[in-house]
């Protein structure tokens, strides 16, 4: 990934205008009726306490939901009885922070219903063993710890067109990333009763801003985010670009920002366009567009990089998902609406959710008994929404 | 009231960096995999349908949801048995609008349970009769139509300080006044156990802003509007100034715009005070605000009036409490995420809300047996937030 350019010299411009404030007196002060006394009216003034401005959600919370939807989806559409999901997890590299992740996804699969096959295997044995998996019917999920080859994407992306797309549960095979940038939500046309996967990361933020209602359900599936401007942090093609675009196809104004410059991800005016388009920002830097954003999500893998808080909106929500803290915490506890400080738990609920619909969108084995209308359904409708 | 200048020379100024924009290529073209063909995914492209954009709202739907809550909530304070409460309505005013809005409120009070009882009296009865229904234990509530005395403020603010505080279900008597203004929720510190009353219209779109999600349930409890700034057009005693004040109270940052400029209403950087704060903006004008807001709200009585649509945010929530409409509906059905032409039923419902308040903030007749504590903890659950 490309770091973000972090300027020394930041600073906020104020127009004439702004600095021309001028303070109004209140409102005049009460006269009180006779029965009524000017003393508890100070009294509870005084005693009113300020709620804390500031909301800060952690990741087990928003995951914690999600992982109960997963749960009462799954009992739904396997009916009892039923064996667990197996999802077999492939690590070939010696990524100390892959082993930790795969220790993390172990225990909440466990915890949930889930098996979780860790396979330990040479790089040389990968595509073998993927292979071998593909068509194993006792894997129902197939996740590899990327990068494998580190500076040479094209061997891992050869990898990930590996993993068939029915057991593609982390959405990086070509197809599931072509209908995400292309705003295409089924794979099976016209029936429309497959969604397509979603790349974990990017949805497990779709699904934070869902949970914190920044996603507006008055609106029409879809364009649930008309009328709000995000600014992502990261435009790595693993993250930043995907979830980009992710937001502008569900109808916001996103600023994407990287070291190499701002461009904007959008529908057009009145979000008339099926899917987003990009424009460059010319000479537009982070500085122009954090002020203007509602949302600020911060993606930034380094200790040194800090989401600049005297830029922000008051009242932003603020959202990290890099393993580092992109925001210097107390001071957007004093400026945010809400703050996320991270979002790990929510990428593994979302891994866990990708392999339910997984389970929902495979055929029925060839032969089998008619299904019983009331599975179908559950199956047609799992997720339904996102 | 006084009305908005209107300018003819409104325009937008585009920095040479607004202007500056480049189109940046889409995504390659896709490389499909063999086993997948190209003809199926150009289809669902092309099939797609772009849902419509913007989300007109009446505000039938939003009184619907309202009526609901106060049907039931009168139906726990009360117990089973109780007689309909009945709301008197003064009317001393030939106004034909007066006599339209006590025919739709005299409906709405009867298709949900309570008497409406109007009464026709000289100007010069009025006082008297209001003495009279304040010391009449059949009467939960009092409504006067105003204006009465054209012109003659003082005379009108006399006869809103002569109903009982405890059947001011309007919120017009100074206590409740003093209150709104200064974010004092309670009348009966530091019990808290009686919310104080709302004037209607302005309740009336803070309803309607719940209703729409734009109070974001996540934050506390008097925060709900924190980073979301709103420009309410109008300024006068009875709508525009209480409204802004309100939505400043709950943590916006208000833009109050009337003929005489505009001012802003809110609490502070990181809405640290415990009340809103005004402060003039010089110079400033109607176009200056509305390209900075999440949601616009016109107020102003007359035909002639229109917000500039080609200033709105793409994607503004954009809502209506003239009596005339202040937006061009098609063109700001193209630009907004939300449209709410009326609030006019809304408003009925609130004063019923108000009005189940009334009862419910009612002290028991002394020498009464004790309440059932599951009364009693209903009545101080009443509408327990807002």
């Amino acid at each position: 990934m490309r770091l973000i350019r972090t300027s020394a010299n930041l600073f906020v411009r104020l127009s004439p205008r702004q600095l021309s404030t001028k303070i109004i007196p209140r409102p005049p002060p009460p006269v009180f009726k006779t029965h009524q006394t000017t003393k508890s009216h100070i009294d509870i003034m005084e005693a009113q306490q300020v709620p804390k401005t500031c909301k800060v959600i952690l990741s087990d919370t928003i995951a914690k939901k999600l992982l109960s939807e997963v749960r009462e989806t799954l009992a739904k559409i396997q009916g009892p009885g039923a064996s667990k999901p197996t999802l077999a997890a492939f690590l070939a590299t010696d990524d100390p922070s892959a082993l930790q992740y795969a220790e993390w996804s172990k225990k909440t699969c466990e915890e949930n219903g889930f098996n979780f096959d860790l396979r330990k295997v040479d790089k040389e044995d990968l595509e073998e063993g993927i292979i071998a998996a593909n068509n194993d019917d006792q894997v129902d999920g197939i996740l590899v710890y990327y990068p494998i080859w580190v500076g040479n994407h094209s061997q891992d992306k050869y990898i990930k067109e590996t993993v068939a797309l029915s057991k593609d549960v982390e959405g990086l095979c070509h197809t599931h990333l072509f209908n995400m940038y292309h705003n295409v939500r089924f794979l099976d046309p016209p029936a429309n009763l497959k969604k397509s996967i979603l790349p974990c990361t990017p949805l497990a933020i779709v699904k934070t801003l869902e949970y914190l209602q920044i996603y507006n359900p008055i609106l029409a599936y879809g364009n649930r985010l008309f009328g709000k401007t995000i600014t992502v942090i990261n435009r790595s093609e693993v993250n930043g670009r995907p979830l980009a675009a992710l937001l502008a196809n569900d109808g916001a104004t996103v600023y994407s920002v990287d070291v190499t410059g701002v461009q904007v991800f959008t529908r057009g005016e009145g979000i008339r366009q099926l899917r987003h388009q990009v424009h460059d920002k010319e000479g537009w830097e982070l500085k122009d567009v954090l002020p203007l954003s509602d949302v600020v999500i911060g993606g930034v893998p380094t200790e040194k990089f800090k989401v600049p808080t005297e830029l922000l909106r008051d009242g932003a929500v603020c959202i990290n998902f890099s393993s580092f803290r992109n925001f210097d915490g107390p001071a957007v506890k004093e400026k945010a609406s809400i703050y996320v400080p991270s979002i790990g738990k929510v990428t593994i609920a979302v891994l866990l959710r990708n392999l339910v619909r997984l389970i929902a969108n495979r055929p029925r084995p060839e032969g089998s008994a008619p299904e019983d209308p009331k599975d179908a359904k559950a199956r047609s409708e799992t997720f339904i929404e996102g």
